[in-house]
């Protein structure tokens, strides 16, 4: 998908909002396991409650994997279940060099056929450019990640600057605000306006602004740009607003608070 | 696997060779196409020809994981068809936080049953420990890779040492040498120097011995501990040896050549 189409999508719905199919047999309602397939069938459920206000919908591909052979078939039923207007991202957070990542690109951009796909940056450019080599496809890398791990290594300083912003200014020469998104954690509130001065203008995912504790108004404060810019996630606190048969329309309402948080500040800008 | 296993294992075939299965419907023999699954009865036959002198097995999963439904089963079944004396290691390079964490380390540990996994360190430790908290199994984080990017990030020093040291030397607080080893690529023989001055123990994988360049006798000068402490890993050079009829015969002859260089110098050392 196009950068032009994600605005144009953003505008139509005024909403930035990406819902996170982090699917979970052991939390999906119960009336669900008589189905063939309970998490493709929740999943296609969330899809048509939620699919008129949200502009994105990544599924967390550890949830998948972990079904084994079923797998691969689960995820691509979901993606192509997903209507074509909204972006759809897996959460995969792959990394490998050369012939490797051409093989991982070459699966989840034309095999699964997703929009977008998580990426890890420590190999490097090699790692990233047959991602970035793709057209109309998204190569979103980890920035500043939402989890307390994050500490560990992101932060760790050369000429003053914190390696997760070396690491995105070094992405910004590879890649294009048309071709390259980074993940921000939503619980970095505070360096989300540094972000916004040596990163202006690409998409940012940010996961973490439900369950995790990342605050609405302070990043959206920090990191609108005047083509939105912003793609805030949340799953659980939507997925499993309710575990009972009235989830999808739990889930609605749960978007929806979501959705009109979104609607005011999108429109104070314009 | 237990360490003293590992360590019994090179003893016994005195050889520390991982074969890595690389294996590419585009290169391997064109009289295989013929079965059902070439790729399955590629790993087969290279399995049958090279177990008694190798000591582990590295399937690359993005090779697996661009067959998209085939991936799983293909991937499981070389896995199982592997003799339980032989190190089976996945590089999967994964990495994700807290419970996306924990569903691929049941992926991969519990449903693919591996013995090891690739993990990316950029998130830290709630990204390492979900794996770390398995018995008998193997997680191998990316140290100092073998690609060009590798000069990208992973040199970033802070108080003069490189990033790559601080990760191993964070890790080693969090697993031992009975859980944790680092990938180190072949072709920083110059640093292993170094590495085995602040990592004297731990097990290091050292992929990019074959096509990459790596020197077998600098990495075994600098890398090779009274335990061994090295997997040495060729994958394109061993499997693709021949793409005749003759591909397994081959494979075995090419890994004989490095079995029997990693022989003198275990003899050399005892």
């Amino acid at each position: 998908m196009q950068y032009e189409n994600i605005v144009k999508e953003i505008k139509n719905k005024e909403s930035f909002l990406c819902i996170g199919l982090d699917t979970d047999i052991n939390k999906i309602p119960k009336h669900l396991l008589k189905y063939q397939n309970p998490i493709l069938e929740f999943n296609k459920q969330i899809i048509d409650a939620t699919k008129d206000i949200c502009i994105a919908y990544k599924p967390n591909v550890a949830f998948y994997e972990v079904l084994g052979e079923n797998y691969w078939p689960t995820l691509k039923k979901t993606i192509e279940y997903i209507p074509k207007n909204i972006l759809t991202l897996a959460d995969a957070k792959r990394g490998d060099m050369g012939n490797s990542a051409k093989m991982y690109a070459k699966a989840f951009f034309e095999e699964l056929n997703v929009d977008g796909l998580t990426l890890q940056p420590y190999q490097g450019k090699d790692a990233l450019n047959a991602f970035l080599d793709y057209q109309n496809k998204w190569s979103i890398v980890l920035g500043l990640t939402s989890n307390s791990g994050s500490e560990d290594f992101q932060f760790i300083e050369r000429n003053s600057k914190p390696l997760y912003r070396t690491i995105m200014e070094k992405c910004m020469e590879w890649g294009t605000k048309e071709n390259l998104m980074f993940v921000i954690g939503g619980t970095h509130e505070i360096e989300l306006e540094t972000i916004r001065t040596f990163c202006p203008e690409h998409f940012l995912l940010i996961p973490g602004v439900g369950h995790q504790g990342g605050n609405f108004d302070k990043i959206v404060s920090a990191g609108l740009t005047s083509d939105c810019g912003l793609i805030i996630s949340s799953s659980r606190k939507i997925i499993y607003a309710s575990d009972g048969k009235d989830f999808a329309e739990k889930a609605r309402e749960e978007a929806l608070k979501l959705r009109s948080k979104m609607k005011i500040v999108l429109n104070q800008r314009n």
